[in-house]
C-alpha cells in the first residue's frame, strides 16, 4: 500500500483516530451520585461562586479545541468543514500523543470573520485553550487578533505561529553551522500567506534581519498598489534597494531563502546567485520549492524541508504541543511573541552540536514538550 | 463525607471526569504520516468527494455533543456556562459508561434563541448527534424545533424527551400493576416546564388519556390569558370540566399524578381525593413533591421519584444512552415521537412481572441500551 492507501485503510479500520475515556469508572450508585446528580450540583454551585476554579474541577484544565472552517486545509484549499475533519482529528491525536493534552476537533460551517469569531467566542467557556487551524489568509489574521483580544484563554493560529517558531529554531542552529549572525543576514521569504507573514514577523522581532518577501507578483515593496495590511507590513522590513523586482533580484547575495509557496519554483540558478553558504528552507508540501539534492548541487550549505523523509524537517508538531502544555499548566491566558521566541530557543537548544543535516530535533524527542513548556509562563 | 463533599473531592482528585484517548498509537514515522500529513490529505480528499462517508473515516460516527447554555441547570437555575460544565461533563461520562458513546460537553456563552441556534448549527458538522441539556423553558422548545428542522443529525433536548420516555415506561408498567388502561386514565401533571410539556405530549400521543396540567396559577385551561404556545397546547388535553380551578380540584378522581415541580407541595389530603389505586410520580429533585412514605400512608398504590435511594427511579439515564446508541448505529437523522414511544415500551419490557416497587428497571441493567437501540431505526 502507498501512503494514501495506508491512510485510508487505517482511518477506516479504527473509524477515526480519537475517542473519549473516563478518568474514573462510575461503577456504583455512590459514584454515579457523586459524578452526576445529585452530587454534581455541589460542584456547579462551587464553580458559580468561584469561577476561577473551573479548571480544578473539570477537564478544561487539560483541554484544547482544534478549530477550523476548512478554508485552507493542507495544500487542498477550501474543502469545507467535513473534509477538514480528518486533519483536525489528526491534530487532536498529535496533542494527545506528544503532550497528553485532551483536544477536541471542531469544524465550522460558517465562513465570515464575524460568524467565525462569534461562534468560537460562544463555545470558548468549554475549553482551556484554542488552536486555530487551516483558516485562509488574510481572514485568519483578524480572526486570531479578535479572539486574542476578547477571550481570556490562550488562542494560537498554528499555521502561522507553529511554523514561525520552528523556522526560527532551525535558523538559530543553522547560523551556528554557517558561522553567521541572524541579525546580519539578508533573508528572502517566498510566500506571504498566513505562515509567511508570521515567519517574517517573528524573525524581524527576534533579530531584525533584512527580510525581502516575494509573492506571485514579485518583491513586495511599499509602492505596490495591491497590498493588504499584512503585506504593507512586509513591504517595510527591508531597505529601499529592494522595493521592486522579481525573485531572482531578491535572491542576489541573500544568506537565507525560506519558501512557503509551491513545489519546484526555485532553480539551481536561483541558489547560485545567493551569498556564500546559502541556507535553503524549502517548506512547500509535499513537493519542496527545490529538491534537497538539487539545492545541494547548487551550493546550499544547509537544507530544510517540511518532509519527514529528508533531514531537518520543519514540522509544527515540534512547537504546538509544548506551547499549549506550558500555557495550560502555567495558567497562561495569552501566548505572546516572547513565548514564541522562547519556544524557538528551547527547540534549538536540544541540539548540542548542530550540523548541516541536524539543525532541528526529531518530533519524537521526548525532551521537546517539557523543555518548551517551562518557558511558557 | 456527605454526598456534596464526596462530589467535590472526586472531581478535584481526578481534575474532571473525561479525557481523550487514541484509537491507535502513532508510534512510528509511518503511522504519523498516515494519521497526519501527508497521508491524511487522501482521507480529506476522499470525504470532499464522498461527504456521506465522513462517519466511516472520523470519530463523528460515535460522537455526541452535550450542549447547554447553563440557563436551567438541575434545580440551580440560570448559573451560566462555566458552572454548567460539571453537569455536561457528567452527562458525557454517562454516555460513555452506559452506551460507549464519545460525548463532548459544550457550554455556550450566548443566550438568545437566534445566537444559540446559529452557534450550534455552526459547529454541527463536528458531531454525529446533539444532546441539548438544561436550556430554560420556553426558549428550549424553539431551539430544539429549529435545530431539528435545519440539521441532518439527530437532535434531542433530553430534559424534555428523556424524562417523557421514562415516565411513559413507568406508567406502562404501573398500569399493569393497578389493572387500569392508560387510555382510560385521568392524569394530573404538575409543572409546565420543558419536561412537563414533553411528558404531556408523549402520553397524549401514546394513549390519549385525559391530562390536566397545573402550574403555579392553577389549572391550565384555554381561557387563561397568560398562556405560551406550549401551555395553549396543554390547555386542550382535557375536557371542559377542568378548565379552571386549583390543584386539589384537578386531583379529584385522578388516577395518576405526575409532579415535575418542587419539593413538598403535595399533601396527604391531595392524594386522598384521587381515584382508587392512585399512582404518584413525584419527580422533583432532590426533594420529591411528596415523600414516598407519606404518599403510601395516604393510599398511593405505586410511587416513583427521581431519586436513586427510593424504588422506581425515573432517571433520564435509562433512555438517552440507548436512544443515541440506536440513532448513531442506524444512521437515524431525526429522533421521532415513534422512536420515543418505542424506547418507552422497550424500557418497560425489561420487567417481566411489574410490582408496586419495581415498575422501572435499574440504570445498571445491561439490557437497556441494546434493547432500546434496536428500536431506533
Amino acid at each position: 500500500m502507498n501512503i494514501d492507501e495506508q491512510a485510508l485503510h487505517l482511518h477506516k479500520k479504527y473509524a477515526g483516530k480519537i475517542t473519549t475515556a473516563l478518568r474514573d469508572i462510575p461503577d456504583s450508585k455512590e459514584k454515579l451520585s457523586a459524578y452526576y446528580t445529585p452530587g454534581v450540583a455541589a460542584v456547579s454551585r462551587h464553580i458559580a461562586e468561584h469561577p476561577e476554579q473551573l479548571r480544578d474541577y473539570t477537564w478544561t484544565n487539560n483541554l484544547v479545541a482544534v478549530i477550523s472552517d476548512g478554508s485552507a486545509v493542507l495544500g487542498l484549499g477550501n474543502i469545507g468543514p467535513e473534509a477538514a475533519m480528518p486533519v483536525m482529528e489528526g491534530k487532536a491525536l498529535l496533542f494527545k500523543h506528544f503532550a497528553n493534552i485532551d483536544a477536541v476537533p471542531i469544524v465550522l460551517s460558517v465562513h465570515s470573520v464575524d460568524e467565525i469569531v462569534a461562534t468560537i467566542k460562544a463555545i470558548a467557556p468549554s475549553f482551556g485553550g484554542i488552536n486555530l487551524e487551516d483558516f485562509a489568509s488574510p481572514q485568519c489574521f483578524e480572526i486570531e487578533q479578535r479572539l486574542k483580544q476578547e477571550l481570556t484563554i490562550p488562542v494560537m493560529h498554528d499555521d502561522q505561529h507553529g511554523t514561525a517558531v520552528v523556522v526560527l529554531a532551525g535558523l538559530i542552529n543553522a547560523m551556528k553551522v554557517v558561522g553567521k549572525k541572524l541579525t546580519d543576514t539578508k533573508i528572502v521569504l517566498i510566500g506571504a500567506g498566513a505562515a509567511g507573514v508570521a515567519v517574517a514577523k517573528l524573525l524581524y522581532l527576534y533579530a531584525k534581519p533584512e527580510i525581502i518577501t516575494v509573492d506571485s507578483k514579485g518583491i513586495i515593496g511599499p509602492n505596490r498598489a495591491d497590498l493588504t495590511e499584512e503585506k504593507r507590513y512586509l513591504a517595510n522590513l527591508h531597505s529601499n534597494y529592494y522595493h521592486s523586482g522579481q525573485l531572482r533580484d531578491a535572491l542576489k547575495e541573500a544568506d537565507i531563502v525560506i519558501g512557503i509557496a509551491r513545489g519546484n519554483m526555485l532553480t539551481r540558478e536561483d541558489i547560485a546567485v545567493m551569498n556564500k553558504q546559502p541556507v535553503v528552507f524549502a517548506l512547500a508540501n509535499p513537493t519542496p520549492e527545490i529538491m534537497p539534492d538539487i539545492a545541494k548541487q547548487a551550493g546550499a550549505a544547509i537544507i530544510a524541508t517540511g518532509r519527514s523523509d529528508f533531514p531537518n524537517q520543519v514540522n509544527n508538531a515540534l512547537a504546538f504541543p509544548g506551547i499549549f502544555r506550558g500555557a495550560l499548566d502555567n495558567h497562561v491566558t495569552r501566548i505572546t511573541d516572547e513565548h514564541k521566541m522562547a519556544a524557538a530557543e528551547a527547540i534549538a537548544s536540544l541540539i548540542d552540536k548542530p550540523s548541516a543535516s541536524f539543525i532541528i530535533p526529531s518530533v519524537f524527542d521526548e525532551r521537546l514538550v517539557p523543555t518548551i513548556a517551562k518557558h511558557i509562563q
